[in-house]
Protein backbone atom coordinates (compact mmCIF):
# COMPACT_ATOMS: atom_id res chain seq x y z
CA UNK A 1 0.00 0.00 0.00
CA UNK A 2 0.88 4.04 -0.57
CA UNK A 3 0.22 6.28 2.05
CA UNK A 4 -0.09 10.04 1.55
CA UNK A 5 1.51 10.89 4.40
CA UNK A 6 2.73 14.19 6.23
CA UNK A 7 5.84 13.67 8.57
CA UNK A 8 4.36 15.87 11.12
CA UNK A 9 0.61 15.30 11.08
CA UNK A 10 -0.72 13.64 13.65
CA UNK A 11 -3.32 12.19 11.81
CA UNK A 12 -1.32 10.51 9.37
CA UNK A 13 0.67 8.97 11.97
CA UNK A 14 -2.41 7.11 13.32
CA UNK A 15 -2.26 5.00 10.34
CA UNK A 16 1.88 4.39 10.32
CA UNK A 17 2.13 3.29 13.85
CA UNK A 18 -0.96 0.79 13.17
CA UNK A 19 0.57 -0.27 10.16
CA UNK A 20 4.06 -0.82 11.97
CA UNK A 21 1.92 -2.57 14.74
CA UNK A 22 0.06 -5.13 12.04
CA UNK A 23 3.82 -5.40 10.18
CA UNK A 24 2.35 -4.13 7.03
CA UNK A 25 5.02 -2.69 4.86
CA UNK A 26 3.87 0.45 2.74
CA UNK A 27 5.63 3.29 0.92
CA UNK A 28 5.10 6.96 2.23
CA UNK A 29 4.74 9.79 -0.20
CA UNK A 30 5.04 13.32 1.49
CA UNK A 31 2.81 15.80 1.00
CA UNK A 32 2.62 19.02 1.57
CA UNK A 33 0.16 20.36 3.82
CA UNK A 34 1.57 23.84 5.42
CA UNK A 35 0.72 25.34 1.70
CA UNK A 36 -2.57 24.12 1.14
CA UNK A 37 -3.80 26.22 -2.03
CA UNK A 38 -3.56 23.63 -4.55
CA UNK A 39 -4.83 20.43 -2.06
CA UNK A 40 -8.09 20.35 -3.87
CA UNK A 41 -6.54 20.12 -7.55
CA UNK A 42 -3.50 17.82 -6.06
CA UNK A 43 -6.18 15.10 -3.81
CA UNK A 44 -9.56 15.75 -4.68
CA UNK A 45 -9.81 13.03 -7.17
CA UNK A 46 -8.33 10.88 -4.12
CA UNK A 47 -11.00 12.18 -1.06
CA UNK A 48 -13.61 14.43 -1.30
CA UNK A 49 -12.29 16.28 1.42
CA UNK A 50 -8.91 16.94 0.04
CA UNK A 51 -7.13 15.95 2.88
CA UNK A 52 -4.41 13.51 4.18
CA UNK A 53 -3.64 10.74 5.09
CA UNK A 54 -5.18 8.83 2.15
CA UNK A 55 -3.83 5.49 1.54
CA UNK A 56 -4.12 3.95 -1.85
CA UNK A 57 -4.97 0.05 -2.21
CA UNK A 58 -3.49 -2.74 -3.72
CA UNK A 59 -6.49 -2.51 -6.25
CA UNK A 60 -5.54 1.62 -6.88
CA UNK A 61 -8.53 3.00 -5.18
CA UNK A 62 -8.53 5.29 -2.39
CA UNK A 63 -9.24 5.44 1.40
CA UNK A 64 -9.37 8.80 3.64
CA UNK A 65 -10.18 9.85 7.28
CA UNK A 66 -7.30 8.62 9.40
CA UNK A 67 -10.25 7.09 11.43
CA UNK A 68 -12.02 4.61 8.42
CA UNK A 69 -8.06 3.91 7.64
CA UNK A 70 -7.81 2.43 11.18
CA UNK A 71 -10.83 0.66 10.86
CA UNK A 72 -10.33 -0.89 7.61
CA UNK A 73 -6.82 -1.78 8.74
CA UNK A 74 -7.76 -2.91 12.30
CA UNK A 75 -10.93 -5.09 11.09
CA UNK A 76 -10.43 -8.83 11.88
CA UNK A 77 -7.03 -7.72 14.43
CA UNK A 78 -7.43 -7.61 17.71
CA UNK A 79 -7.36 -3.57 17.06
CA UNK A 80 -10.82 -3.48 16.23
CA UNK A 81 -13.15 -4.95 19.18
CA UNK A 82 -14.44 -8.24 18.84
CA UNK A 83 -18.13 -7.40 20.56
CA UNK A 84 -20.55 -5.25 19.04
CA UNK A 85 -21.17 -2.86 21.20
CA UNK A 86 -17.39 -2.28 22.29
CA UNK A 87 -17.16 -1.27 18.18
CA UNK A 88 -19.29 1.19 18.59
CA UNK A 89 -17.72 2.32 21.85
CA UNK A 90 -14.16 2.24 19.70
CA UNK A 91 -16.15 4.85 17.14
CA UNK A 92 -17.59 7.18 19.59
CA UNK A 93 -14.13 7.92 20.90
CA UNK A 94 -12.54 8.02 17.56
CA UNK A 95 -15.78 10.50 16.32
CA UNK A 96 -14.86 12.04 19.51
CA UNK A 97 -11.53 12.53 18.75
CA UNK A 98 -12.50 13.89 15.07
CA UNK A 99 -15.14 16.53 16.41
CA UNK A 100 -13.98 17.62 20.31
CA UNK A 101 -10.46 16.91 20.39
CA UNK A 102 -8.94 17.32 17.36
CA UNK A 103 -9.73 21.15 15.89
CA UNK A 104 -8.74 21.78 19.09
CA UNK A 105 -6.16 19.88 20.38
CA UNK A 106 -4.08 19.48 17.39
CA UNK A 107 -4.96 23.09 15.43
CA UNK A 108 -3.00 24.72 18.99
CA UNK A 109 -0.13 22.72 18.48
CA UNK A 110 -0.45 23.36 14.42
CA UNK A 111 -0.42 27.58 14.82
CA UNK A 112 2.62 27.33 17.35
CA UNK A 113 5.03 24.03 15.97
CA UNK A 114 3.86 23.90 12.68
CA UNK A 115 3.17 27.68 11.34
CA UNK A 116 5.74 28.59 14.42
CA UNK A 117 3.80 31.18 15.99
CA UNK A 118 3.96 33.50 19.04
CA UNK A 119 0.99 32.28 21.47
CA UNK A 120 -0.11 36.11 21.10
CA UNK A 121 -0.18 36.25 17.99
CA UNK A 122 -3.37 33.31 17.62
CA UNK A 123 -6.09 35.67 18.40
CA UNK A 124 -8.57 32.21 19.49
CA UNK A 125 -5.87 30.48 21.13
CA UNK A 126 -8.13 31.29 24.36
CA UNK A 127 -10.84 29.53 22.53
CA UNK A 128 -8.71 26.13 21.18
CA UNK A 129 -7.34 25.80 25.18
CA UNK A 130 -10.73 25.78 26.15
CA UNK A 131 -12.72 23.36 24.65
CA UNK A 132 -9.18 21.09 24.42
CA UNK A 133 -9.27 21.26 28.32
CA UNK A 134 -13.06 20.55 27.78
CA UNK A 135 -12.19 17.30 25.81
CA UNK A 136 -9.33 16.60 27.83
CA UNK A 137 -11.31 16.79 31.13
CA UNK A 138 -13.65 13.78 29.46
CA UNK A 139 -10.40 11.86 28.35
CA UNK A 140 -9.39 12.08 32.23
CA UNK A 141 -12.65 11.23 33.78
CA UNK A 142 -12.74 8.04 31.37
CA UNK A 143 -9.56 7.07 32.25
CA UNK A 144 -9.45 7.44 36.02
CA UNK A 145 -11.43 4.43 35.70
CA UNK A 146 -10.26 2.56 32.78
CA UNK A 147 -6.79 1.13 31.67
CA UNK A 148 -7.30 1.90 28.21
CA UNK A 149 -10.44 3.75 26.11
CA UNK A 150 -12.65 0.42 25.27
CA UNK A 151 -12.59 -2.07 27.37
CA UNK A 152 -9.04 -3.92 29.19
CA UNK A 153 -7.23 -3.51 25.57
CA UNK A 154 -5.52 -1.35 23.02
CA UNK A 155 -7.77 -0.50 20.26
CA UNK A 156 -8.30 1.69 17.56
CA UNK A 157 -9.45 4.28 19.66
CA UNK A 158 -6.49 4.52 21.63
CA UNK A 159 -4.10 5.09 18.38
CA UNK A 160 -6.78 7.40 17.52
CA UNK A 161 -6.47 9.62 20.14
CA UNK A 162 -2.72 9.02 21.77
CA UNK A 163 -1.90 10.80 18.36
CA UNK A 164 -2.49 14.21 19.24
CA UNK A 165 -2.64 13.64 23.10
CA UNK A 166 0.60 12.73 23.31
CA UNK A 167 1.75 16.01 21.53
CA UNK A 168 -0.84 18.39 23.28
CA UNK A 169 2.07 20.26 25.37
CA UNK A 170 3.64 21.61 22.43
CA UNK A 171 0.47 23.42 21.84
CA UNK A 172 0.38 24.99 25.31
CA UNK A 173 -1.50 21.95 27.18
CA UNK A 174 -0.54 21.28 30.67
CA UNK A 175 -1.05 17.93 30.50
CA UNK A 176 0.47 17.37 34.13
CA UNK A 177 -3.05 17.83 35.42
CA UNK A 178 -3.97 15.26 34.04
CA UNK A 179 -2.40 12.21 35.76
CA UNK A 180 -4.93 9.31 34.44
CA UNK A 181 -4.37 11.17 30.76
CA UNK A 182 -0.09 10.87 31.35
CA UNK A 183 -0.35 7.21 33.00
CA UNK A 184 -2.64 6.08 29.85
CA UNK A 185 -0.10 7.56 27.83
CA UNK A 186 2.86 5.83 28.85
CA UNK A 187 1.08 2.44 28.65
CA UNK A 188 0.11 3.02 24.96
CA UNK A 189 3.88 3.82 24.12
CA UNK A 190 4.57 0.32 25.61
CA UNK A 191 2.34 -1.58 23.00
CA UNK A 192 4.25 -3.71 21.04
CA UNK A 193 5.21 -2.26 17.67
CA UNK A 194 5.03 0.98 18.82
CA UNK A 195 6.83 3.52 16.69
CA UNK A 196 7.15 7.29 17.49
CA UNK A 197 5.89 10.41 15.37
CA UNK A 198 9.09 11.45 13.61
CA UNK A 199 10.44 7.85 13.15
CA UNK B 1 -34.10 2.07 24.21
CA UNK B 2 -34.43 5.98 25.43
CA UNK B 3 -32.82 8.88 23.22
CA UNK B 4 -31.75 11.85 24.86
CA UNK B 5 -32.99 14.02 21.84
CA UNK B 6 -33.28 17.47 20.76
CA UNK B 7 -36.14 18.08 18.19
CA UNK B 8 -34.08 20.62 16.43
CA UNK B 9 -30.68 18.63 15.83
CA UNK B 10 -29.83 16.73 12.92
CA UNK B 11 -27.69 15.27 14.91
CA UNK B 12 -30.40 13.68 17.24
CA UNK B 13 -32.44 13.51 13.80
CA UNK B 14 -29.88 10.56 12.21
CA UNK B 15 -30.64 8.16 15.33
CA UNK B 16 -34.29 8.82 15.15
CA UNK B 17 -34.56 8.00 11.19
CA UNK B 18 -32.39 5.08 11.65
CA UNK B 19 -34.58 3.86 14.25
CA UNK B 20 -38.17 4.32 12.28
CA UNK B 21 -36.72 2.83 9.24
CA UNK B 22 -35.62 -0.34 11.93
CA UNK B 23 -38.83 -0.31 13.50
CA UNK B 24 -37.10 0.09 17.13
CA UNK B 25 -39.68 1.48 19.41
CA UNK B 26 -37.82 4.44 21.45
CA UNK B 27 -38.48 7.16 24.15
CA UNK B 28 -37.80 10.47 23.86
CA UNK B 29 -36.32 12.54 26.21
CA UNK B 30 -35.47 16.18 25.49
CA UNK B 31 -32.77 18.06 26.27
CA UNK B 32 -32.00 21.52 25.49
CA UNK B 33 -29.46 22.48 23.46
CA UNK B 34 -29.20 26.33 23.28
CA UNK B 35 -28.85 27.25 26.72
CA UNK B 36 -25.83 24.41 27.17
CA UNK B 37 -23.89 25.92 30.45
CA UNK B 38 -25.05 22.79 32.58
CA UNK B 39 -24.37 20.49 30.00
CA UNK B 40 -21.34 18.31 31.31
CA UNK B 41 -23.67 18.19 34.53
CA UNK B 42 -26.35 16.90 33.49
CA UNK B 43 -24.64 14.71 30.62
CA UNK B 44 -20.81 14.04 31.72
CA UNK B 45 -21.50 10.78 33.08
CA UNK B 46 -23.12 9.58 30.04
CA UNK B 47 -21.03 11.16 27.42
CA UNK B 48 -17.18 12.59 27.58
CA UNK B 49 -18.19 15.17 24.95
CA UNK B 50 -21.00 15.74 26.80
CA UNK B 51 -23.75 16.55 23.84
CA UNK B 52 -26.63 14.81 22.34
CA UNK B 53 -27.66 12.35 20.95
CA UNK B 54 -27.36 9.42 23.92
CA UNK B 55 -28.89 6.23 23.46
CA UNK B 56 -29.83 4.61 27.01
CA UNK B 57 -29.24 0.71 26.00
CA UNK B 58 -31.33 -1.72 28.08
CA UNK B 59 -28.38 -3.04 30.52
CA UNK B 60 -28.18 0.82 31.30
CA UNK B 61 -25.17 1.76 29.77
CA UNK B 62 -24.96 4.77 27.58
CA UNK B 63 -23.68 5.38 23.73
CA UNK B 64 -22.88 8.38 22.14
CA UNK B 65 -21.97 10.31 18.82
CA UNK B 66 -24.40 10.17 16.15
CA UNK B 67 -22.55 8.26 14.20
CA UNK B 68 -21.41 5.68 15.86
CA UNK B 69 -25.16 5.14 17.00
CA UNK B 70 -25.76 4.77 13.99
CA UNK B 71 -22.92 2.24 13.02
CA UNK B 72 -24.39 0.65 16.77
CA UNK B 73 -28.06 -0.08 15.52
CA UNK B 74 -27.10 -0.71 11.64
CA UNK B 75 -24.92 -3.85 11.84
CA UNK B 76 -26.15 -6.57 10.74
CA UNK B 77 -28.20 -4.85 8.80
CA UNK B 78 -28.25 -3.84 5.36
CA UNK B 79 -27.77 -0.27 6.27
CA UNK B 80 -23.66 -0.58 7.41
CA UNK B 81 -22.41 -2.37 3.91
CA UNK B 82 -21.52 -5.75 4.48
CA UNK B 83 -17.96 -5.75 2.94
CA UNK B 84 -15.21 -4.76 4.45
CA UNK B 85 -13.27 -2.02 2.13
CA UNK B 86 -17.49 -0.40 1.90
CA UNK B 87 -17.80 -0.56 5.84
CA UNK B 88 -14.90 1.80 5.37
CA UNK B 89 -16.00 3.85 2.53
CA UNK B 90 -19.18 4.54 4.73
CA UNK B 91 -16.90 5.36 8.07
CA UNK B 92 -14.77 7.78 5.88
CA UNK B 93 -18.44 9.30 4.88
CA UNK B 94 -19.44 9.52 8.54
CA UNK B 95 -16.20 11.27 9.39
CA UNK B 96 -16.19 13.53 6.72
CA UNK B 97 -19.13 14.59 7.97
CA UNK B 98 -18.35 15.22 11.79
CA UNK B 99 -15.00 17.14 10.71
CA UNK B 100 -15.53 18.54 7.08
CA UNK B 101 -19.33 19.25 6.66
CA UNK B 102 -20.77 19.49 10.20
CA UNK B 103 -19.01 22.20 11.96
CA UNK B 104 -19.98 24.81 8.85
CA UNK B 105 -23.59 23.52 7.21
CA UNK B 106 -24.92 22.63 10.62
CA UNK B 107 -23.61 25.44 12.61
CA UNK B 108 -24.51 28.14 9.95
CA UNK B 109 -27.93 26.97 10.39
CA UNK B 110 -27.57 26.98 14.24
CA UNK B 111 -26.55 31.05 14.36
CA UNK B 112 -29.53 31.39 11.59
CA UNK B 113 -32.31 29.62 12.43
CA UNK B 114 -32.03 28.57 16.17
CA UNK B 115 -30.20 31.39 17.52
CA UNK B 116 -32.46 33.64 15.26
CA UNK B 117 -29.12 35.56 14.26
CA UNK B 118 -29.16 38.45 11.58
CA UNK B 119 -26.48 37.51 8.41
CA UNK B 120 -24.56 40.63 9.58
CA UNK B 121 -24.29 39.82 13.35
CA UNK B 122 -22.18 36.47 12.62
CA UNK B 123 -18.62 37.62 12.47
CA UNK B 124 -17.70 34.16 10.95
CA UNK B 125 -20.34 33.38 8.56
CA UNK B 126 -18.14 33.93 5.51
CA UNK B 127 -16.10 31.46 6.46
CA UNK B 128 -18.78 29.03 7.31
CA UNK B 129 -20.20 28.99 3.37
CA UNK B 130 -16.93 28.50 2.38
CA UNK B 131 -15.70 25.98 4.15
CA UNK B 132 -19.39 24.28 4.25
CA UNK B 133 -19.61 25.23 -0.03
CA UNK B 134 -15.68 23.10 0.08
CA UNK B 135 -17.72 20.23 1.73
CA UNK B 136 -20.80 20.40 -0.40
CA UNK B 137 -18.45 20.68 -3.50
CA UNK B 138 -16.83 17.38 -2.19
CA UNK B 139 -20.29 15.41 -2.39
CA UNK B 140 -21.31 17.04 -5.26
CA UNK B 141 -18.33 15.81 -7.53
CA UNK B 142 -18.84 12.26 -5.77
CA UNK B 143 -22.86 12.23 -6.51
CA UNK B 144 -22.62 12.92 -10.01
CA UNK B 145 -21.47 9.41 -10.45
CA UNK B 146 -23.21 7.78 -7.69
CA UNK B 147 -26.57 7.10 -6.09
CA UNK B 148 -25.64 6.93 -2.87
CA UNK B 149 -22.75 7.82 -1.10
CA UNK B 150 -21.50 3.41 -0.47
CA UNK B 151 -21.86 1.80 -3.29
CA UNK B 152 -25.52 1.11 -4.80
CA UNK B 153 -27.32 1.53 -1.94
CA UNK B 154 -28.60 3.84 0.96
CA UNK B 155 -26.59 3.06 4.28
CA UNK B 156 -25.54 5.12 7.44
CA UNK B 157 -23.39 7.12 5.15
CA UNK B 158 -26.16 8.62 3.47
CA UNK B 159 -28.37 9.23 6.94
CA UNK B 160 -25.44 10.84 8.35
CA UNK B 161 -25.32 13.31 5.71
CA UNK B 162 -28.63 13.86 4.91
CA UNK B 163 -29.17 15.04 8.46
CA UNK B 164 -27.63 18.76 7.46
CA UNK B 165 -27.18 19.02 3.90
CA UNK B 166 -31.32 18.63 3.79
CA UNK B 167 -31.22 21.95 5.83
CA UNK B 168 -28.27 23.41 4.08
CA UNK B 169 -30.86 26.21 3.04
CA UNK B 170 -32.01 27.45 6.22
CA UNK B 171 -28.26 28.22 7.01
CA UNK B 172 -27.96 30.13 3.83
CA UNK B 173 -26.40 27.66 0.99
CA UNK B 174 -27.44 27.95 -2.22
CA UNK B 175 -28.52 24.28 -3.02
CA UNK B 176 -29.51 24.86 -6.66
CA UNK B 177 -26.00 24.66 -7.21
CA UNK B 178 -25.39 21.35 -6.59
CA UNK B 179 -27.77 19.17 -9.12
CA UNK B 180 -26.54 15.50 -8.00
CA UNK B 181 -26.92 16.44 -4.50
CA UNK B 182 -30.36 17.56 -4.79
CA UNK B 183 -31.48 14.52 -6.71
CA UNK B 184 -29.71 12.51 -4.05
CA UNK B 185 -31.95 14.07 -1.56
CA UNK B 186 -35.03 13.05 -3.12
CA UNK B 187 -33.68 9.31 -3.39
CA UNK B 188 -32.79 9.88 0.59
CA UNK B 189 -36.39 11.07 1.29
CA UNK B 190 -37.56 8.16 -0.95
CA UNK B 191 -36.54 5.47 1.15
CA UNK B 192 -38.74 2.96 3.32
CA UNK B 193 -39.55 4.19 6.58
CA UNK B 194 -38.19 7.61 6.14
CA UNK B 195 -39.47 10.10 8.35
CA UNK B 196 -38.98 13.92 8.56
CA UNK B 197 -36.93 16.10 11.41
CA UNK B 198 -39.92 17.47 12.77
CA UNK B 199 -41.76 14.16 13.16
Amino acid sequence: VLLYDSAISGNCYKVRLLLSQLRIEFERREVEVVNRGDRVELLGDKNPAARIPILRLDDGTHLAESNAILWYLGEGTPFVPSSRLDRARALQWMFFEQYSHEPYVAVARYWLVVQGRDPGEISDLAHLHERGYAALDGMERHLTNESFLVGDSYTVADISLYAYTHLAGTGGFELERYPAIVAWLARVAQQPGHVPIDS
